[in-house]
């Protein structure tokens, strides 16, 4: 069976795309039993250096790929909202069947586009819209759907993962290091979307959405990004056995569902903890299968290629035996969102305090006053007259911490409070 | 649509699916589109105490399972070859569609059985059989497909990973923590198919042959237990930046295909070294992924449970969208293995020489000659004229290490070799 290919954008990870469906296509006409070529590539700069080619149309002109009529599987590989989501909306609408590696359109149109393939008897495919190469999606929607998800923890920018492993493993400060990304190519010159959680975030509203059942929308999700981060804070969480990763973490109580990106205090046992580097990981508990972990390259044209070219070969096999996937939305509850005052975690605390008889005891009282005890206290001396304290609560509600930080900062003996940094403990949780 | 199951065997992974099944009812119906139902269960014993009930048949007969015409999916968690296997082949020759979490039986005898699915146009899945709950068969098999494998490392035996994590831990000795992990019921009273290797073996075999698509039988595996570890060589391992670990590696290399399990040195900066306990955990470097990682509880009813009733409902989409999963036997190729003579490893071996000058030297000689040189050499005193010398070798070919242990042993100020263990350096290799 031959099986044609049109790809939309040609750029690092379209190049990845081409590369691997031709660095192995051997193997994946064998194990399809289909021969996929690629017969038409869309962008926008025609002439622009690029490391591959073949017997392909480039084109500028979008309908001669999603209006080819012998095209079978349209690969979305440009990015952006749009024209992306107009594209694939008129590549299902002419019979076409779509993988994307889109996490924005994925995050805030997924529900749209995956009805439009429901209606359009189509497959969509996404996989390589979190994690890279990390099959994840395949495993909640699939290899784990025996399951009630509870715990999704995830390591899911690279970018930031890199950074905050250079502090802790260099006792290196944030800017610096932030700028050695930018020059090596791991950070963009405008960070933001990074290093303030928003990629993350899209992510996690994807991941969420899926293991959940219930539709997460980006604004659902609660950000704060790692620019915070200090080099103190790194040496802090060392000694109390810790690191600090850019956490995104979603969990399903009985009152709801919490989902948040933010910096987190981690212990060292927990398997996330030594994902380092621009590695990803995914730890996913599930009811029956208790605690996993899916680990790898969370982006690479290669490893997007590796998860795009897997989704396309699912597709072959789709049409070769002529059914479809049958998986597009899963979103079938409507379960509620928590506030985020009442996310309930463990705090990391830094405070400079004048160095002064009661001022400890003092602390304690007013956090006892909204009910929040310690699991662990580290002072330091700062200069004569100053300390540092570093407290570790017990896991509180966060609307209850933001009280008890209040009269904190009224206490004329509290000269600042440094950092407040969520700290996640093993699970799951007893 | 209302689908049908037969389970054969009710024992600790039987009660598990049934427990699944049951827990997870509403959610496994609302995203299959079917009625699961368990309609019979096969079971020697009628009469034991079990924890689950059911409206079911519970039936000491074979054919009351086997061979009711409303039975869609066999599930079969008995156990063993025989009289598994027979079952089975009459289950798929009867038109059902079956599942088996059967290690024993698909190491050895699923090229038969998967001919025997793909004639009778049935889907036959086993998740289940390496890796308990952890998804990797279907990442081998679908979404890592767009990749050559060229390296599988997996940790995939929980006792020995048990035992080598508790004497890493708390500095025992090996017979001490078996008989502690055979009182906890973490090893058998007759613990040889796991401290022996042969169980990894038959789930490396499993994998390989997917990995690879090339038939590796359960005789192909190499295969060293770890009764041989003591605690100085954990000490050791600790002091070189390592671990130990029972190790199922395999390989592709341009000469062929190397499969193998034994204990191995591993550094602590490779993401299996940190897999501690009963956790089970497989490292698969993929040409265009790169490397990746899959982590969870190895065993136990419900993980088993969970990669079981997953399966289940692959096959409820499959007979719901009137197709099959089609990826039966992914076995193509017929790669030459290589023996193991010709494996390339580093060694780390650990010598009781006299305390005498020159010793060094003339070990360094004799490792020469057979062109083998060292990366690492410790050497502590051990009473008055004795000294303990742990080498470690570059990477090197296993035929040119054995010549060379040979001169090693006619040497005279050679006392004993007290232990030759591999060591995996990083992958992917330079």
């Amino acid at each position: 069976m031959s099986i044609k290919i049109g790809i939309l954008g040609l750029g690092t990870v379209g190049c990845g795309v081409v590369q691997v469906l031709q660095q192995n296509a051997k193997d994946i006409q064998t194990r399809t039993h289909c021969d996929l070529q690629i017969k038409a590539i869309l962008d926008r700069d025609l002439h622009r250096e690029r490391d591959v080619n073949g017997d392909f149309l480039l084109t500028d002109q979008p309908d001669e790929v999603l209006h080819d009529p012998e095209i079978d599987i349209i690969v979305e590989v440009m990015g952006g909202i749009e024209p992306a989501r107009t594209f694939i909306l008129d590549a299902l609408k002419h019979g076409k069947n779509v993988v994307t590696a889109n996490k924005d359109l994925i995050a805030v149109h997924g529900h749209e586009l995956l009805d439009a393939a429901n209606e359009a008897g189509k497959d969509l495919y996404f996989e390589a819209s979190v994690g890279g190469g990390i099959p994840i999606i395949a495993a909640l929607k699939e290899s784990l759907s025996a399951n009630k998800i509870t715990h999704l923890l995830g390591i899911i920018n690279g970018t930031t993962n890199y950074i905050l492993t250079a502090m802790a493993e260099q006792g290196r400060e944030y800017a610096e290091v932030l700028a050695e990304a930018q020059q090596l190519g791991y950070a963009e010159a405008n960070p933001s979307s990074d290093v303030d959680g928003l990629d993350a975030a899209r992510k996690l509203a994807i991941l969420a959405s899926i293991a959940f059942n219930s539709r997460v929308a980006l604004n659902d999700v609660f950000v704060e990004g790692i620019s915070k981060i200090t080099r103190e804070d790194l040496t802090y969480a060392a000694e109390l056995g810790c690191t600090i990763k850019l956490l995104a973490v979603a969990k399903h109580q009985d009152e709801g569902i919490e989902v948040r990106v933010h910096p987190a205090i981690l212990p060292l046992t927990h398997p996330l903890a030594s994902v380092n580097g621009v590695f990803n990981a995914i730890y996913v508990v599930g009811d029956a299968v208790g605690e996993t972990m899916f680990y790898g390259r969370g982006a690479g044209s290669l490893p997007t290629g590796s998860a795009i070219v897997s989704d396309i070969m699912r597709i072959a096999r789709n049409l070769k035996s002529n059914s479809m996937s049958s998986i597009n939305c899963t979103c079938y509850l409507d379960l509620p969102l928590k506030s985020s005052s009442d996310f309930y975690t463990a705090f990391y605390i830094r405070l400079l305090v004048k160095d002064e008889p009661r001022v400890l005891a003092t602390l304690a009282l007013l956090f006892a006053e909204a009910n929040i005890s310690f699991a662990s206290i580290i002072q330091k001396q700062r200069g004569k007259d100053q300390a540092e304290i570093v407290l570790v609560t017990h896991p509180c509600r966060e609307g209850a911490l933001q009280e008890a930080l209040d009269s904190v900062k009224a206490y004329s003996k509290v000269l600042s409070i440094d950092n407040v940094i969520r700290f996640e403990k093993d699970y799951p949780e007893s």
